[in-house]
């Protein structure tokens, strides 16, 4: 008898995994409580972009889906660093060609599975539906309709929740049980302000993550297909409201891109301010009826860029162990939690640090230096130096084993010692540059 | 007008919160699920006992009830270590005669508070009353009565959750704030087995915390006023099921234990696995409405014996900052998160570790060596070198405060380098010995 899977949530990672459902034979239900992305206009549903990289592109790829993908999305080559002094020095990223980032907006991608998950037999959404409770002994899920109000209870084999970070599905599966539980705030929230395109161009550097960092506020863009870029100003949570002209904040803090964001002021005003939460639980399943994927077991501070790609490499991890154990949801379950948590906690962790590199490091001296010298030698050592960043962003290299690599690399640098390190270096360079076939 | 204050929970927090409150002209009403305890039988109150230490003993002494309690308590004057291959040497707590713990019954703290308050003008204490739900902006308590289910809503000008680890009143004083939350619970569990008198005389010495270490399983016990000392068994959770014979496993691990527990098997097969948890928590308090105190705000691991402690001491605080801001709550409120946190968030780590120390590290030689070494210094340094576990027991230095000293202490051994101290103090000691005038 085919299994029933209930899914909540038609995000990444509810919808990528609706695919590989699909494709082991599993009937998939999927309750969405917005509605139907397919069916807004481009006002009703704004949309942000996210940064699309090896990890996410691998388990999109793992399902057929990159090549229909590709079109939708621009490719960032490397950062562009706004200094306030003016000009923007761009830093490729990694050190090889092909390592880099790929901006993707939210809709296109979930448009994208939808439309993939829904051409195969035994997929159905079902939007505008909010889960209002779960029973996790029954795997049954308990739904309202926007709107209507009017009441559903669907009973599966098993149950995903799918439904982000402030998961509803994890709330009523963790209830009474030994929950370890870790979530925090940040000081800092956000608010989308837009650099539309200039008449059809782009006005700035398309092809690129632009990033003005700083203490007390910090700026990342993104780039969008029709040459506008989408902005994200991070703020401390308190200083959005205290900021009365924010054309005058802009001019002081971020001189150059006031020229590119015409409509500030009004979206300063109109646009709400976004939270960011980081979240470590445990368990991430109940026996076999209920488990969780992407945010909803793992939320992480977005400056990494890898909150979406580890969801979607969630699916990928989930998908292998009910693949090695068929017929035992639960055992598939548990295995697919001892997996994966290691990483993702990493990913927590390192998310967390790449804040304080954005907002305190990005402009030292010593930090360009070190990054500069973790460069030189992924190029000098080819596949056998390769930095942290790099090895997160443009390898599937499981983040814990990426970090543990990371911190051999870096013992080794300290070991050296940075300023002999540096010396050696430079005559390396200059060998090379004479006599080496590598530079 | 007079204000009034609801109090959920008649725990230590709940009950001394009581008489401060009291003091300062409050109108008090406290509401507690649980029947009260001077209407129970011995045998329906089995209490567990507690060691009160410096920081509860001069929260309690505040309100003058040192007096009364000092005849129900034991004190323990240092630890007794029984180790597998026979014998207990006993190690003297801190370097000063003084420095001793007391062993309290949980039901005569409690009782003695209770009345305290009772006898003040304005204070009632509402048993079999649990809190089902908590309006934060009303400052209103929603109550069943047990048994009779009946339902009650109540009104104050703030609502104070004293109600523990697991508290309701803080579940719903957060509910949708940003809030960060961290929460774990022990691989380890706990049941209590008892140590009865032998014919009305102690079976071991009495004034004393006996420990049993061990890596895979340790007991703490705390003596009795009538000559009997309760046991806390504690082992990894998922052992306590699959140990089918407690008395053989008795026999192999603390083999001088059984012949002190005759009750074992029974009282093995009857008593509850408890479970442990750890948590910090922010906010503590919701504007000038809500505020959390005791076990509700910071619970931790059992193993520096400081919970209770830190929640008596919690009461003090607060009242110091209700006598700052008179007329503010809210202002009181966030003055006492201000002060009091950073010191419960040490105490949780400090109890972190403690379980390691108990459980692998008290055996070891080099650990040994170093509490010796610590004493001694003590001894050499009166007052200048004091080490952690006396700052924490046995004086009233906020948590933090003891930890940064700390800090700087070992610093100075690492530094000197444990062998060369070693040498060097034997040196020194034998010196004292001779002319000094403290050895
Ligand atoms: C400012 C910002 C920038 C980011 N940038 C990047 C980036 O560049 N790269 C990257 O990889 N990641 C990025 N992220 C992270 C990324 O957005 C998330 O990790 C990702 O969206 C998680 O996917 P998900 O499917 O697990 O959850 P979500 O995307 O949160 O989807 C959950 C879905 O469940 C639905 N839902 C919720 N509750 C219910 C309910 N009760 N009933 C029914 N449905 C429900 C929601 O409507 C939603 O559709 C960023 C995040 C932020 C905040
Ligand atoms: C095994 C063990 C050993 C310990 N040993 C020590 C020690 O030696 N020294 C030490 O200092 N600490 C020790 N502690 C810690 C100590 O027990 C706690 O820190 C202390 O009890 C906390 O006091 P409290 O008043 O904040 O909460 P609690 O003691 O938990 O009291 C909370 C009260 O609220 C009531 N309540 C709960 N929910 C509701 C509701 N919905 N409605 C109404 N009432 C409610 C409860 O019935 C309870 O009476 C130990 C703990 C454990 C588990």
């Amino acid at each position: 008898m085919t299994r029933r899977i209930l899914i909540v949530g038609a995000g990444p990672a509810g919808t990528l995994l609706a695919c590989c459902l699909a494709r082991r034979g599993f009937q998939v239900d999927v309750y969405e409580r917005r509605p139907d992305p397919r069916l807004l206009d481009e006002e009703e549903s704004r949309s942000i972009n996210l940064g699309l990289s090896a990890r996410g592109i691998k388990a999109l790829d793992d399902i057929g889906l990159m090549d229909t993908l590709w079109p939708l999305t621009v490719p960032m080559r490397g950062r562009a660093i706004h200094l306030p002094g003016g000009g923007a020095p761009f830093q490729p990223y990694g050190a090889h060609e092909g390592e880099i980032l790929h901006s993707v907006l939210r809709r296109d991608l979930i448009t994208t599975l939808i439309d993939h998950a829904e051409a195969q037999p035994g997929v159905s959404f079902h939007f505008r539906h909010r889960l209002v409770d779960l029973d996790r002994e029954a795997a049954a899920v308990h739904l309202a309709e926007e709107g209507t109000g009017a009441a559903l209870t669907v009973r599966g084999d098993a149950v995903i929740g799918a439904d982000g970070a402030f998961s509803q599905v994890r709330a009523r599966m963790q209830h009474g049980l030994r929950v370890d539980h870790h979530q925090e705030f940040l000081e800092w929230g956000y608010k989308e302000l837009t650099i539309p395109a200039d008449d059809g161009s782009a006005r700035t550097r398309l092809e690129a993550l632009h990033v003005w960092p700083g203490e007390d506020a910090l700026i990342v863009a993104h780039p969008n297909r029709d040459n506008s870029l989408t902005g994200t100003l991070f703020l401390p949570v308190e200083r959005f409201e205290e900021i009365a002209d924010p054309e005058e904040f802009f001019r002081a803090r971020f001189p150059d891109a006031i020229g590119l964001m015409p409509h500030l002021a009004k979206e300063y005003a109109e646009h709400p301010v976004g939270h960011l939460v980081s979240i470590r639980t445990s368990p991430w399943h109940y026996r076999d009826r209920v488990a969780l994927i992407g945010d909803a077991c793992h939320a992480v501070y977005p400056f990494y860029g890898q909150g979406m790609n580890a969801s979607l490499e969630d699916c990928t991890v989930l998908d292998r162990c009910l693949g090695a154990h068929p017929d035992d949801l639960g055992r598939a379950f548990a295995e697919y939690q001892r997996l994966r948590k290691p990483h993702t906690d990493v990913l927590d962790e390192l998310s967390k640090q790449n804040f304080v590199e954005l907002r305190d490091r990005l402009r030292s001296p010593f930090h360009l230096a070190r990054k500069k010298a973790d460069l030189l030698l992924a190029r000098l050592l080819p596949g056998r130096w390769v930095p942290l960043y790099t090895m997160i962003s443009h390898t599937t290299t499981p983040y814990a084993d990426a970090l543990a690599r990371a911190r051999r690399q870096d013992a080794i640098l300290r070991w050296a010692g940075v300023a002999t390190g540096a010396v050696a270096l430079a005559a390396v360079r200059r060998s090379t540059r004479k006599g080496g076939p590598r530079c």
